[in-house]
């Protein structure tokens, strides 16, 4: 086994993952768990940390390099934000170093849009921008990060000019679970997709944004009238949540402009069968690839040798 | 005291309102409670109506018309609906009986719009539409019923063309209750209102319905970066609902469209501000005084003695 050069962990609301790298970036070993902010709040970072250093077998003085919400302020230690506009690499000279710890453990600050009407903020997503655009990016582009807080962050020639939270992923939770629509989509888990109501319902809320809480509705009317089914129900909410994002972030970036989507999993078969619903062509590149990139990269600029 | 001639019921899902009425369609005793459909389909139907009748000691033969939920399937009598395109007063002839009660007890039909992709239901709301217009009113014109699932109708000579349910009021309190957000507006329930970011949130959800969850999540970051208070969080996520579900409405029913709002209380606030903020002329009908109206209207067709 090639000798280990550092460790990168991607320290999220509700989930930790770490991987022990080698100094040519490859994966030596890596652990997953449900251990993210908000239960290392209560458990003690430090003990979280250190638990799955032991579980990878890490050297005793190997450095640690963090991104995502372990930065925040009800984080571990806060890691600030980088204002944009900024270049994508300007967040490597800005970690948090991490007091009281033998070895040496970095967060990697998130970035703030400080903008009166239009305020945002990531953590986590500007990593995984980095290690998917590289820092010398050229040309203009819309990034499509999904998620519980889709982000959607403007790109030109390797700046970050703006960006827009979608809260896409917490909205369909809260709407499946705590309206009337609980009932519409019980039993949606235990079924494959409806491709063609998805299909639908990502159509209309990019037609006509403005009634995404009237096709919200007709997920229980369509119940009632048509004998929809739960999938479709499901598909219908999901679809017009997605379908909204959409129409918003190409209104801000422009019609026309190149879109990457970063996602891996459900979400990226999701966002991919929506953009190929509007006729949006895309690139897609794998998300936890681009988080280890960008770790990489920060791991690289800080412990150079 | 006059005669008592009929009673007036309208039984929404969470509430129950009973009104004893003279031959004139005067009130002479009335009684509320949370007694709706949810609770009475769990103690019974016949018991919460007998205990609201006696406590306004209501002459034992005396007929009940209701309104409203206790009319759906999941109700006391399931009370069917009439297809739209109808006419405001077609409701009349739809009631459904009680059976097995000694006095004369009749429910309302609801409104169904059975277009696959736009279905709809409504269930009070057309009895209260029926005693805001009358069952002869001229012209065109969009009436906004707001609440939990918000209901706007487009009317032209007495007749419903076509109507949208929008889920505004239950989306406000998903996610205020069940989001991120729900920190956010910690504590807004014991401040005033703030006017200005509820404006403020009208304007950009109507000029920009696209963006609607980027806007729900500039409450967060709102508070992150420029110190938002609870109460202007919370009038963020309230107009941008509200601007959201105007701009739905008015791009169905066609600018210009005249406006009949029918409501009361903290709503009939919320939407007459919204309305002003937009610049959008609206006339005002009290939203009891509708129902009634149109439980009158009923009473008289179907008992015209």
């Amino acid at each position: 086994m090639a000798d280990p050069a550092y460790v990168a962990v991607d320290w999220g609301t509700s989930s930790f993952r770490l991987w022990l790298m080698d100094k040519d970036d490859s994966i030596l070993a890596e652990s997953r768990s449900n251990e993210g902010m908000t239960t290392a709040a209560k458990t003690g970072f430090a003990e979280v940390l250190a638990s799955h250093l032991a579980k990878v077998n890490s050297p005793e003085n190997l450095p640690v390099i963090i991104c995502g919400m372990a930065g925040a302020k009800q984080g571990w230690v806060e890691a600030g934000y980088v204002d944009v506009p900024t270049s994508l690499s300007s967040i490597l000279t800005r970690t948090a170093i991490v007091p009281g710890e033998s070895r040496d453990v970095r967060i990697l600050p998130g970035l703030a849009q400080r903008d009166q009407t239009r305020p945002d903020v990531m953590r986590g997503e500007e990593t995984q921008l980095l290690g998917a655009l590289g820092p010398a990016s050229t040309g203009s582009q819309a990034v499509c990060m999904p998620g519980t807080h889709s982000k959607w962050v403007r790109v030109t020639d390797g700046r970050v000019t703006g960006f827009s939270s979608f809260m896409t992923g917490e909205l369909f939770d809260a709407i499946s679970k705590h309206t009337i629509l609980s009932h519409a989509v019980a039993g949606a888990e235990q079924t494959p997709t409806d491709e063609a109501a998805f299909d639908s319902a990502i159509k209309a809320a990019y037609a006509q944004p403005a009634m995404a809480t009237n096709l919200f509705f007709t997920a229980r009317s369509g119940q009632l009238l048509h004998g929809l089914t739960a999938a479709a129900a499901q598909a219908k909410i999901s679809g017009t949540l997605i379908g909204l994002e959409i129409a918003g972030a190409i209104a801000a970036a422009g019609a026309g402009v190149s879109i990457t989507l970063v996602a891996a999993g459900r979400l990226q078969g999701l966002y991919e069968a929506a953009f190929k619903a509007l006729s949006l062509s895309f690139n897609t590149i794998d998300a936890d690839t681009a988080v280890r990139g960008g770790l990489a990269a920060a791991a690289k600029a800080i412990w150079p040798n």
